[in-house]
Order: C-alpha cells, then structure tokens, then sequence
C-alpha cells in the first residue's frame, strides 16, 4: 500500500514494528537523511564503543589487546557479521583494507584461476587464452582503475558495456569465450539499478568466466545470496549501509571453491598462516584469512563492528528481507510522489520501477531548462535538512548519463513521514525558484 | 652523562626540559612502557579528538565533513605533519593504507623505473636486466611476503643477506650489476640495530639500483634526513613510535624526481587527478597524492594525526634531534645498567653499542640455561609493570638469530628513573627466579 497523503504516512510509521530500530542512532534534529548510501549515519552505540577501545583497549590495556580485546581477530570476527547480510557462511568474510584493495586481491586471483591449467581443461577448452574483464562503463569509476591497473600488467583487456541490458547477450555470443572475468557492481552506484547477481553469475559459468561482485550498495540494502548464487568473488563497503563511519574498512568474501587454493598479491603478514612465527617465507593463512594484508586499524575496524551490529539487531524483526520490503515500500512512495510532482517541474525518475531491478536508492534527473540546476536542487535540499547527493552526468552524453540527484533510503531509520516531507521540500525548492540562490552555486572539492 | 644510581636519575629528570613532554600522554599508574616500537601510547588529546570526529564531524556534519572537516585532504595533511619528522618536504608524503600496501606500491614503481628504458640507458647500460631485490633475511616479514608476491609476478629475485654487514660489499662487487632495488628496513625490528641510509642509499646509486627504505622503527625515533640522503622511496608506520593507534595507517614517501612519472599499480579513486569528475579512466593525481588508493579511514586518520602532532610538540624543545639525545641517553643507561648485572644471569645487549648503529631499541638475549626462558621473563615483567616483549629466535640458528627480549626507548614519556627501575626489576625477576611461576608461560595467539 503506498501512502499518498501525510496522515496515512503518520499512521503506518505509527504501525512499523522497524520503528524500534530508530532507536539505534543519533541523527540531528531536523535531519532527513537520504545520503546512507554515501555515508551511513552515526549509530548511537559507536561513540561509547569507540571510547572504550581508545581509553581502556589501547589506553590502559595496551598491546596486551592483541589477545585480550581480540584485535587479532577483528578481521575475521567483523567477517562473520557483515557475511550474516550477504548470504556467506561463518569464516568466509574478512574485513580489511578498503575496496579497491580488495577487488585487487580478487581480480587478480580470478585471472589466475582462469589462466591455471586446471580451469582451461576443465572450462570450455579452447586455444586463445580468455583475456577480456567485461564490465559496464557506469560502474564505479574506483573498480574500472583498479582493472585497468591489472589489465595493463596482464596484457589484459577491460571491455566496457554502454548498456548494461546487452550484458547477457554478450555473454551468450562469440565474446564470451573470450571472457575472463565478468566483474559488476550489483547495485549501479549512480541510477541504482540493480542486476540479476543469479542470473548473471550463471551466465558468466556458462560462458566459462567467473565473476567478481562490488556489493557497495547491496551489503546492508538489499539481501544477497553469494553462496546460493555460486558467485566466486565479492567485496563491499562499510561506510555506506553498513553504517561503519567515514573510510570504514572494507569487506571481502571469495567462494570456498577457491579460497584456499590461490593467493593473493597484497601478501602481508597478517595473512601469513602463522604471523607470530615471524617466518621469512610467505605461507598463505587457511581460507578467507589469507585475505588479510597488513595491521588493520583497530578504530575505524570497530566503528564497522558497531555499524553492522545495527543491521544484525533487524534480525529478531525478519532481518535483510524485513528491511528489503520496508525500503521497497518508502522507494516506491518516493517513486510515486515524484511522479505526482506537476509535469513542468521536469523531474523524472531515472532508477528503474520493477523491484527486482532496483537497489535501496532512487535516482532523479531534471529536464531542460532545468538539468544544469541539478547540483544547485541538492544544495537547497541540504540547507532545508533534506540530505541526498548530486553525481554530474557524462558530458560528452547528457541523454544517456545525465546529472543525477541521489537519494538513498535505509528503512532502518527512515519513516514513510520524511519521505513524503522530503518530496514535499524538493517541489518548494523547484517551484519558488530557492535552488537559483548563489551559496547554493559554490562546489566543493567533494561534491 | 650516565646515572648509575637512582638519585642521579631522579635529578636528571627534574631538570630534563623534556619532561613536560610527558603530559601529552595518559599512561597507567605504574607501567613503565617499553614497547612503543610495538605500539605507541595513547595520546592525552586522542580520545576527545576521536569523540569529536565521531559526535560532530561524522555524527552532526555527516557527508559535509568531506569538505568542512577536511577529510578529503586527510591523507596529505597528516603526511605533510610526518614530511617533518623525516626529513622531506610538504607535498612529499601521504599516509595511507598499511605499511605492506604501501611498499607494494613503492616497490612495483622502483621495479618500473629500473625496467624504463631512459632508466637502462642512463644507468651503467647493460644486456642483462637487473633482477634482484635485495634485503635482509631479518627485515620485518611483512616486507620479504610482499618482495615475494611482486618477485614472483614479475620473474625477479628476492635475494637476502644474512649479515646485513655484507651488503656494502656485495653492492660493490659484480653482484651490483643484477641488483634493480635495496629494500631495507632501516632499524631492525628484532635487534634494533640502524643501517647507515645516507652510505647505503648512495652505494646502491653507484651501483645502479634504487633504494626502498621501510622507516618502521625511524619515523619518530631517530632523525631521518630522506631527501638529504638522496633517497628514492619510503614507507612506515603509524601506530609504533607516531602513537597513531592501533593499526593506524601508514605513510609513503615518494622522492619528487620520481613521484609524478610512474603510475603505482593499487589506482584507487582517490589518487586519481580529479576522483569527483568520476572518469571512467584513471589520471593519476600529480605528486605523491596518486599513492593515496580508496577512502581512508576517517577515525583512525584522525587518530595518527593527534599521534603525530606529539612528536611536533617536540619541536619547541628541539625536535627530533633532542628527542634522539635523549633516546640514546636513556638507551646508553639501559645497556650500562644491564652490563652492570651479575654475570652469572647471562644477560647480553644485542643491540650495537655505537650511537649511530642503533635506533631507539634495546634487545636482550638470554644465555643457556635462561636461553628458552625469554618469553616467560618477558611476561613477568609486564606482570611488574614493565612492558616490553619477546621475539623468538631461528630454531634453525638460535646462535644467530637467538630469542629476544625487546626493550622500545620513547624519550616523550620515559624517564631516567623509569629506565634504571626496569633493570631493577628485571634483575629481581631473573634472581628470584620468578619467570618460573606457570602463569608466565602461556601464550596468546600475538606474542
């Protein structure tokens, strides 16, 4: 049911058993915050937590932590959780380092795989050596540097998809023997479109190539099921839905198939299968732990445990699917509002309407004359409280990636009230002109 | 001056102008702490510093602290801080990522360079590439397992010496002529002992390789003089003699001959020249920025700076140089105060006793019958008060490379008084026989 008025709005956040989980942040008076997707909010048990690590884990305890507070194990004990959102086992996930360094880690180990003897025997034999990543041209721009990084050592090609739809296509044709590695952010980071990770994956098999997945904003958003969907590879972020703090370390999960059986090339100590024996010889950790590299900071790394913890207190109200269907229904209502919004407004919805197909975010754009005015509506947002985000389109084809404002919603502390208010706050600032105000003008070197 | 009696110390402290230093830190009542080459202290200003990023800066500003709080500059504001305490210049160094991450990058580029063709013709032209890395057998791990990744890669040597003594020698002899890259850590975390870098870096110039100086155990501890020493490449850590914190991030130098015309192989968003243009193609930024990878963590950043800022507190009092006055003369009473013990308790520095060939590091070693007892007395100390810790030797060479008692010497926090009673105590601990109580001898997962 979407609420179309304020008042069903008041009454079915009044009814929302998830109202509860508000209680696990601190967000400003005032405040709707439709940027969790950028940087998720501050939860309320971070600050006493992190106090207690700097005071009396490093402060008082000092290195007697390592065994005590259980920083050896932090990676692998963070892993465990954020592997509950993804549909990973227990010791399947650490957290570690950033994404681009993790999808460092398994784009390499996914070209070895394909170039060991045993893949090519095993996996469409054929004489040309598969060489191409394929991915698609609005991934986020971190992931294609990283594979441009590997593909220039490797003599390897990334091949850039415009349209994401031709993937499949692409996959079942001539080109997917050439294919190595379909590498994909699930969720799109600018229009939130989001791909068939299953379907995907099982095509990427049958056409002899693995997959790498950037679950930057699926982890914490939407469920996932990597084991279900015998992905191979897959990392993610914990600053955005997982509520882990500006740079929060990154996650990185590889299919048990392969874990133990390549390394990876940022092979520092902690990943070493026994660090403290201080061996000059590299012997890679059992498992997803050789996934480690150097010492993990130890703050940012439990800000992330904090954050995580507050998806896993969704678990006793349905857990992923109970907060999917809750950012469903306040997606839809935005969706829904904006479409009521009068027509000479020009804003238009740009984030598909199937549910399958559609992260935790929706993205808009704005006609002529008003698609320059994009960065400038979301400063005007801000000032009124309403805070999402402005991502400039591509300006060699403003038709087909145009500027993009940003909204992303994370049911854990929204309600139905905000995101009606908050469609209410960006006709006023279309219709009374505010966004033309010049401090809504200056940039940022962040925008 | 070297104080043999406690009266002597307690007066050279009261008129050490150092000792007002001493206030920056919050230290237990009681424990003498000697492992700040393990992990620095807690600074007295780190707490209300994190809870103010936390609280206000995250919590309050969310997304706004990119720009309002500067976090977007982050990593090139604490690297110029740290530019100061080694010797280069602002714009020279970011921190960043982990100190394994970074000698990736730094030893990929040197690799590079010494491959470039304009390197080739102007450095001693020959036919045979040059293929080695060359470094210790003792360098800190973590440094031969990442050597041994991009050897492997790349078809290089990663060959090591086993008498660090060795290696002006071996520059100067044919062997020069293979090697493409020096990787040393300049003090040596198991001994403490200090390479000559100046005399080194230059000895592998003339014989054509580059030089990758690990500053795990130098940044803060000893004067460093990088662009002094004409040096090519640096990485250290945060979170030993900085007081970063826990797993703080590290830091990378990169001399400016060198630092804009090679691409580092971990192209993360945030080193490329414009991250906020989202391109899909990597530009890498100009200078040392380009080492930055993806998002730093905030929280832990924070914290390396309020760790860095203790060493520029130092400043005033003459800096880095007094700072080193003082750890050698806390470092010359440790080992006269240990000379001075019985015999017949076998205790022997093994550390160098010339000033210039050592760091800020005192190492111990036990002679039979004590020799297995290390850890245990390391253990009974830290029960005393006394923090220090233990490395276990080579069972394949215990001569060599015996088990270690290491002793870190921070002149921030450390008093003469407090050093002279550390040997007391270890004195009592070793006559008394009290390593032997069966407390002391289990071990956690970090030892």
């Amino acid at each position: 049911m979407i609420a179309l008025d304020r008042a069903q709005c008041l009454a079915l956040d009044a009814a929302d058993p998830l109202r509860a989980l508000t209680d696990e942040f601190d967000l400003p008076d005032g405040v709707i915050y439709l940027d969790g997707n950028s940087l998720g909010v501050l939860p309320r048990g971070t600050a006493a937590r992190l106090q207690d690590v700097i005071a009396r884990e490093w402060g008082t305890d000092l290195i007697g932590s390592w065994n005590t507070a259980g920083w050896v194990d932090l990676p692998q004990r963070v892993g465990d959780k954020i592997a509950r959102l993804i549909g990973a086992g227990p010791g399947q996930v650490v957290a570690a380092d950033s994404t681009s360094l993790n999808l460092y880690k398994v784009l390499t180990v996914a070209l070895d795989i394909v170039e060991s003897t045993a893949y090519r025997d095993a996996e469409q034999p054929q004489d040309a050596p598969r060489r191409v990543i394929l991915s698609e041209r609005s991934n986020f721009p971190t992931d294609l540097y990283i594979a441009q990084s590997i593909a220039a050592q490797r003599d390897c090609e990334l091949r850039l998809v415009d349209n994401p739809a031709d993937i499949p296509a692409i996959l079942a044709s001539d080109e997917g023997a050439e294919l190595a590695v379909l590498m994909l952010t699930e969720v799109n980071y600018r229009t939130g479109e989001r791909h068939d990770l299953a379907a995907l994956t099982a095509a990427a098999h049958a056409a002899g190539a693995l997959t790498v997945w950037d679950l930057a904003h699926s982890a914490g958003a939407v469920p996932v099921d990597l084991v279900g969907a015998e992905a191979d590879f897959a990392i993610g972020c914990g600053y955005k839905y997982l509520n882990g703090g500006p740079g929060a370390p990154a996650f990185v999960w590889v299919h048990p198939r392969y874990a133990d059986r390549f390394r990876q090339p940022l092979s520092g100590w902690l990943g070493h299968a026994d660090p403290f024996a201080f061996d000059t010889a590299y012997e890679p950790a059992e498992g997803i732990s050789r996934y480690v590299c150097g010492t993990p900071p130890i703050l940012s790394l439990s800000a992330l445990e904090c954050g995580v913890d507050t998806l896993l207190a969704a678990e006793p109200f349905g857990g992923m699917p109970a907060l999917r269907a809750k950012s469903l229904e306040l997606t839809d209502l935005f969706i829904a509002l904006v479409d009521a919004l009068p027509a000479e407004l020009g804003v238009t919805v740009v984030t598909p309407r199937e549910h399958a197909r559609r992260g935790s975010q929706v993205s808009l754009t704005l006609a002529a004359p008003r698609h320059e005015a994009g960065y400038a509506v979301v400063q005007a947002l801000i000032a009124r409280g309403v805070i999402g985000d402005f991502r400039a389109g591509d300006p060699r084809d403003l038709e087909g990636h145009p500027h993009i404002l940003r909204f992303g919603f994370t049911p854990l502390y929204l309600s139905r009230t905000q995101v009606f208010d908050a469609v209410a706050h960006l006709r006023e600032v279309l219709d009374t002109d505010e966004w033309r105000d010049e401090r809504f003008a200056a940039r940022g070197a962040v925008t």
